[in-house]
């Protein structure tokens, strides 16, 4: 069994090729929900279901996020109604939406929720929430605290970054099901996908329960690197690593992870920072990070299962 | 100004006709919502969403109800879910109902709600929920109790009905535009119309406060009949009559409305029972009431308007 810390489109990425490798009983995926929020009064969990509609393949190939064959109507009825249009909601993927709110407020758990959904959508592998309170990231930026959607969507990220606040994480409790997964004596490996530290992975390990329980796993720890080449692949996360005075870099990552952490894997553009992340006590291993093709999904995958079963041999 | 209390589709037609007819001041709604309810955790308000699709052109022309152009993706996506589809939801019609539903959760009220609706819309005549309180039609019937979409949608209008209650209407306040509208003394007629009485009319007469104030008003009230010939032109008016052990005709209509009506509007078809409705002391005109075109509309709405102004001249 491998454990994969995911937020959205990069982590997904890696958990789809991943999917390709192993049987869905040897993974779980523990994925972001503090960029959750309410949004026309549905509630909308960004990460989890770009993790669904990856894995389903239903995503918009052109942008990682929502669905393919979307089509517009209701946000084009919305917008001559004067309803707010900043986030935009597809036809296909407000179904998703709406069910997910109904369901809540008829008190089911998001975790319960997220399970049958997968079921619909085809997927094996167990997609969990990280838990199914509350958890909010707050960005602290020059224009004040932000949520996350305000932030990323609304002001596209421009705001200069000067912190964060994982809402409600200190307190929150995770679900039966991610701490089975992690307390799992068969685990294989811990892993932290390519997706913003700051936004997708420390939400999760704000968690006290998950970051206790990744410390007290024997199960290697290892991240992929979400910067290549000093960029992030997608999203803000060298922008934020600037502002926030960190190296903006593979290395950056390592360093901010480098408490968790056993292994790293970086790109071979970056084989340069190799020597210093070892420097931080960890294996490093260099591969192809980029993930376009199916092929470069499920070869970063392998790779990485291999690299953590090297580090268990250790 | 004249006042229209109706329900969805048939009122809608005449209402239509009127504001061809009428300058929107010289006109005022007085709308059932008794047939509102909460699905998939949004406010459906089915009487109020006719009327400002047919009034804004906006309605699809082969039903009488729902949007013109409507494309299925969110219920296609929903079915594929496991959602509820046996309420079928377009995708533009679902931005009316996430956009009012958003908007009482924030604390609006139903009126000034479809009062900015219909400005949105281009409707220039104020359509008046009957209350901003709640307010639901319950049908008594061989199989029990039903809510009005489960007897009207799921089931069909199959089961056999006993009776009704409209339940909150007793304590139910109307609101200030409502009262507004009715004690106007240049009020020139209520028109019941051509709605389903039960489900329809009854639901917004059923409010203490309408009810005495269109007994308290100088202005006559007339009705247009919604059975022509013995039958209902849509929908289960003549099949409740005759259940109820009514006479499914339009003169079973003025007999159910006698109590308030001063005139009374029968199909020619209906011309034989001219006599037995002027012996329940109402004034009686026939045309055709049957309303297809445009046309249609306006004659019945001119026919009605001069039906009203020659029962002043009394």
């Amino acid at each position: 069994m491998i454990a994969v810390l995911s937020g959205g489109v990069g982590g997904a990425k890696l958990v789809l090729g991943m999917s390709e490798v192993l049987a869905p009983q040897e993974l779980a995926v523990i994925a972001n929900t503090g960029d959750d929020f309410v949004h026309l009064g549905l509630r909308i969990s960004p990460d989890l279901d770009t993790l669904m509609y990856t894995l389903s393949n239903e995503v918009n190939p052109e942008t990682g996020w929502g669905r393919k064959n979307e089509s517009w109507q209701f946000m084009a009825a919305l917008e001559a109604l004067g309803g707010e249009t900043w986030f935009r909601l597809g036809d296909r993927d407000l179904a998703t939406h709406v069910e997910r709110t109904r369901r809540l407020g008829a008190g089911e758990t998001l975790s319960a929720i997220t399970a049958d959904l997968c079921r619909r959508f085809g997927i094996g592998l167990p997609i969990l929430p990280m838990t199914d309170e509350q958890v909010r990231t707050i960005i602290h930026t020059d224009q004040g605290k932000l949520d996350f959607q305000t932030y990323f969507v609304r002001r596209q990220t421009r705001p200069v970054v000067t912190g964060f606040d994982y809402s409600g994480a200190p307190t929150a409790r995770t679900t039966a099901q991610v701490t089975e997964v992690l307390a799992d004596p068969q685990l294989e490996a811990i892993v932290l996908a390519p997706s913003n530290p700051y936004l997708s992975i420390d939400p999760v390990l704000a968690i006290p329960a998950i970051r206790r329980a990744i410390q007290a796993s024997p199960a290697p720890v290892l991240a992929v690197s979400p910067i290549v080449g000093g960029r992030a692949l997608k999203g803000p996360t060298a922008k934020i690593m600037l502002e926030l005075g960190d190296q903006p870099s593979a290395a950056g990552v390592a360093r901010h992870y480098q408490e968790l952490l056993d292994g790293f894997i970086l790109d071979t553009v970056d084989e340069n920072l190799a020597a210093e992340i070892q420097a931080m006590d960890m294996a490093v291993a260099t591969t192809q990070t980029i993930m376009q093709s199916i092929g470069d999904k499920t070869r970063l995958a392998r790779f990485t299962i291999e690299f953590a079963a090297s580090m268990r041999k250790r």
